[in-house]
């Protein structure tokens, strides 16, 4: 399985895009995490290669971050064994940013992106609806898995996700700050990686 | 003036604290920036030291991290010239996490974290109010205007905080990567640096 999170496509050339391209059509999953490094963003730039034909979305032609400073709501879609059983109905987390992207006509989208406004102007919290933008989107590219999730696994796009679910788990990779995050945001991760691993 | 943000307390001796108390006391300004080592903390553990006199807030005998996952808002409490005119009222931002202390009596509470549980077990989404918490307190101590800002500049904590405003500001410190956030982020933290260092 490959994953893409915060990987400039310049750090790639031409001949491995393709190469990669290639194993994914003939198998190998493909996660692309998004970041100011991904999708186009600031410097990703992968709507200009052979990515851009693997993976489940329709990219801008120009940069696609979203940096969202009002509340922005990770919100479920269609039913999927990724996110079963996990309380994005009833304690939803809220992200701080994304990769604006378009799903293709064929794809799952299984999360969104909702942002909100938040105004006081007229007491108590007004919490206005805004725009919608998909979040965890899957399909297939040749007989490889492809998953986009538009938003990042750490700071500062992840926002309160980071931080969801009522247990709190640490972890120390060797050579690596310790971290102690929420225990839904690992389950929700790990369950991505497990079905784009599965055949 | 004197910020400490996210550099616990055991990394001064006994000596340096009780000499920043009193110059503290004498005339120099404080500002405590919130983090997982800042006021308790993980390993802030300020509660056990002489600058506990000279903050504006009493703290917990143990941890007050709070990790929210959870819309939490931003939200005005008392008129201060440090977020006069900023649209706290019409946009108010979100925040990652804090730590959770208590305004001392004759302190004033400028702004507050308001933690929000969004739930769509019944269409549409519905955001419950949850508890409040001091995010901007000020007072003084002795001669010393004495700040705590109990949540972070920096992710995670700060949350949607730093891309607040329409404008985006780019930075490049030197030896630093660069950065780019909102431009009320900006004017908020320099307005507060700003009363800290007038006499």
């Amino acid at each position: 399985m490959l994953i893409i999170s915060d990987y400039p496509s310049k750090n790639f050339t031409e001949k491995q895009l393709l190469y990669l391209s290639e194993r994914i059509k003939g198998g190998l999953g493909l996660v692309m995490i998004g970041g100011w490094g991904s999708f186009v963003g600031l410097d990703g730039n992968y709507h200009k290669t052979p990515l851009a034909d693997c993976l489940p979305v329709l990219m801008q032609p120009s940069d696609d971050r979203m940096n969202i400073s009002s509340p922005c709501l990770v919100s479920y879609d269609t039913h999927h064994q990724i996110i079963e059983g996990l309380p994005f109905e009833t304690n939803a987390p809220v992200i701080g940013g994304f990769n604006a992207v378009q799903a293709k006509p064929r794809a799952k989208i299984v999360l969104n992106a909702t942002v909100y406004k938040a105004s006081k102007v007229n007491h108590p919290v007004e919490f206005k609806i805004g725009k919608s933008y998909p979040l965890l989107v899957l399909d297939h590219c040749g007989l490889g898995k492809v998953v986009a999730f538009t938003s990042d696994v750490a700071p500062h796009w992840v926002g309160g996700l980071v931080d969801w679910g009522d247990e709190r788990i640490s972890a120390h990779a060797l050579g690596a700050n310790p971290v102690e995050v929420g225990c839904d945001y690992v389950e929700f991760f790990t369950r991505m990686i497990q079905w784009v691993s599965e055949n």
